[in-house]
């Protein structure tokens, strides 16, 4: 099936355009930009001087070759110069998407006398006389580090730590976007495991947790077992864990409506790295009892040799019960729940069409998912998909902000299951029953009300399993961080 | 001596009073915090209702104790009681002293698509083609690390990377406020000089720079050295060579006023850390040719053994011509400059009458000086400290930020003793032939003249000595730098 695009903000160009100032030219560019299918952006005026009109024109593009496509139409245009091209998307990056900020004044000799020397000794000692006073009298109890060393970077793969560093301002700005929390971006240049662990515990005293992310499995799972062992403040994989909660916060929805158990489905997962992994280890504990999980080769069952993979060695011994070893076309047979975590096309609107009554797919590979939407609701009823164009997103933004938040605030030691279910449950009851249905199982990462839940789940569930390391009482002042 | 102290915003107390609604009871107050040396620094109504007034009553003190003191005083007026008691400085610090900022909009599925995914993912491709377009294209370009591990925090020694943590947020403050830097304090929890130079380079890909900040010599120096040569980012330690460039100007100045040569002059220095071994060499660069160099043992000379400190024995063998071994009393015989950079007490009047005439002292141990001002300006007419409370402060705060403003301008590739020179050389020239004078060799760090110039003239000697990696015609905008 060939690929839906829509044009988008994402790939737009701004074409600077100068013209005589003649009516009906305006008409003759639109109508141009039309023709190869692109989307009007804006308009603006540069200046309009002596019959000479000059004027930056955005378009929507689908993609990189439409961008090019409609800057050459509108050059083909008679009378019209093309004074310059430029890029939106790049031109928001320049100079970088974050920055540090005072949050005291430094403008006199006694505001500096305070906040830097000799005020400041004061604040030194006493941290240096009780550690844990850093998570009050610094930026620590708000901070988040971010994490990675460019193996697996959104859907592009190793790409290098310099290729990953917008990716983590990204993911800075929405912390701090949808949740007040800080965070500064570490883009480490080195791929050694062991490596990478020595310097997140070595710069771990100025942050309250760490976002590791797009790190390449398995290196991750190894990466964030000797983190949680080894240091003192919570670690989260977000391609791992953040992921796993929003797919279980959107099952729990769909399961609601099509009104099947998660205990009595039958689950296909595509996909045996990071996301899919943490994704099955979570919905065992959310209670599922039939996973199949399928890499390049197949289905994993306790029969097949893994060499020193360990993850999916454990993914074989505690999933597929019937140790099944067929076709992923026969696997899907009396399917309730598919999951692909994965790469496009790995599903036919064939193997959709065996799933049994009420079938639910979230064909989550990005951006080109497993089948597209178009096909699989030919035989199903609920598609979500990692599409921002398409109902049902699975974003993992609807999690980790939220989910950091909470942490924060009771200063948590870990980030463990019942936190993630709190999590998945918590973003799951955003939607309420009477809202419910195929097209909206998930809230939008922009409903003010996720982060606000969320949080509250996570710390609730931190002080239960007695990993808060701050008195309940302060809880109740979520939103109150600083903003 | 008795050290000379004076009440400051840095000590103050906070006393939330609660007293009858009477005439003349803040006069009573008032004069009980003036009879033990209080210099009150505010009074504001918290409440007054039903014949009672609650006031929060800001003492500045000299120091804790006098702090207690004059809470002390307080609570022994009749009638009068104390609800509490807090420190501005310690609330000032409260949540830390920075945070992080978005500067692009983050409210809109629209912006979302362009400052994180999908636009996302073709900056990290361009930049994954082209690691050089990170440095446009992320905040790179702004950003410096402010690396610390603890180990020699302010005059406080081996505290640890958590009481660091205020002094380095300190110092990102400065550096934001005054120059428009970003930066990010790194507290690293090793001491271990070839692990702290693994995690420096592997963090370093987010950085246009390292300032290295409060760590212990000799250790310092092989750090430094070690990512000098193997990074691709300039290197400052700030204790080292912040200062030598601000003790260099402070310095050129004063040999104006006196009319006499740095090459003429004999100079002893105290201390062999750091900022002594910097200040040493950059002297040399700048052309001073007889300098005595003390550490606890005595003078620094070739027949002295030093042990594995390289680093020492280099001055012994660039420094004393005469291989003077003598007591320090002795070497202050015809001495023009005495710099301290060592510790209070370490230098009598007795030894400063000795000084050649117009002699140039320097006592700039924190925060009690080698030998107070009082006692030198009975033999000499120049003195500086390190203090803010006497003139001539020698305060790196006049470098550090104007410094990397410039080397952050060029894309300087290293910060070699040229663009050190530069920048003492712009520091000097802030102040005028007319306004200089023994009580005004260098300018407060408040000036606003000072970073322009500073970062303009770092930026010069860049181009000229072949480190800077921008082309000239961008210079010219300083101040502009998103603020």
């Amino acid at each position: 099936m060939s690929v839906p695009k829509y044009p988008g903000v994402a790939y737009s160009v701004t074409v600077r355009a100068e013209y005589p100032n003649k009516i009906g030219m305006l008409a003759t560019i639109t109508s141009a930009v039309g023709e190869v299918g692109g989307d009007m952006g804006g308009i603006d005026i540069v200046s309009s001087s002596r019959g000479l009109m000059v004027r930056d024109i955005t378009v929507n593009a689908r993609d990189i070759q439409h961008g090019q496509e409609i800057v050459k139409r509108i050059k083909r245009i008679p009378g019209i110069r093309v004074a310059s091209v430029s890029d939106p998307t790049f031109l928001l990056h320049l100079g970088g998407k974050i920055e540090m900020r005072s949050k005291v004044p430094v403008r006199t000799r006694n505001d500096l006398s305070m906040a830097y020397t000799p005020g400041v000794a004061r604040v030194s000692m006493a941290i240096h006389d009780d550690p844990k006073a850093a998570w009050n009298l610094t930026a620590k109890g708000n901070t988040v580090a971010v994490v990675s060393d460019g193996t697996a970077v959104l859907g592009l793969g190793d790409i290098g730590p310099e290729g990953a560093m917008p990716v983590m301002e990204g993911k800075a700005l929405l912390f701090k976007e949808l949740a007040g929390v800080d965070s500064w971006p570490l883009c480490l240049n080195t791929k050694d495991p062991d490596q990478i662990v020595e310097i997140v515990k070595a710069v771990s005293t100025g942050f309250g947790g760490v976002n590791l992310e797009d790190i390449s499995a398995p290196r991750c799972f190894y990466i964030e077992e000797r983190l949680k062992k080894e240091m003192d403040i919570p670690v989260f994989h977000d391609d791992q864990h953040g992921t796993a909660v929003v797919v279980l916060a959107a099952l729990t929805n769909a399961l609601r409506i099509v009104k099947k158990q998660l205990a009595d489905s039958k689950i296909v997962i595509t996909g045996a790295g990071a996301s899919a992994i943490a994704s099955t280890k979570l919905l065992l504990v959310a209670g599922a009892k039939n996973i199949i999980m399928f890499d390049r080769s197949g289905p994993l069952h306790r029969e097949r040799d893994y060499g020193d993979n360990v993850y999916k060695r454990w993914v074989a011994d505690n999933t597929n019960p019937s140790d099944f070893s067929g076709p992923l076309h026969d696997a899907f047979v009396d399917v309730d729940i598919f999951i692909g975590l994965s790469g496009p096309g790995v599903v036919t609107a064939d193997d959709v069409r065996q799933m049994k009554r009420d079938g639910i797919v979230f064909a989550l590979a990005n951006p080109d998912p497993e089948v597209w939407p178009e096909e699989a609701l030919q035989h199903v009823q609920i598609v979500a998909t990692g599409r921002s164009d398409y109902p049902n997103q699975v974003n993992n933004a609807l999690c980790f902000p939220g989910l950091f938040r909470g942490v924060l605030d009771v200063r948590a030691r870990e980030i463990n299951d019942e936190m993630k279910l709190a999590a998945a449950g918590a973003i799951a009851s955003i939607v309420r029953p009477s809202e419910l249905g195929p097209e909206y199982l998930i809230p939008s990462v922009f409903n003010k009300a996720v982060v606000p839940a969320v949080s509250r789940a996570v710390a609730e569930a931190a002080h239960k399993t007695g990993v808060a390391q701050r008195s309940r009482k302060r809880l109740g002042a979520y939103g109150q961080h600083g903003r």
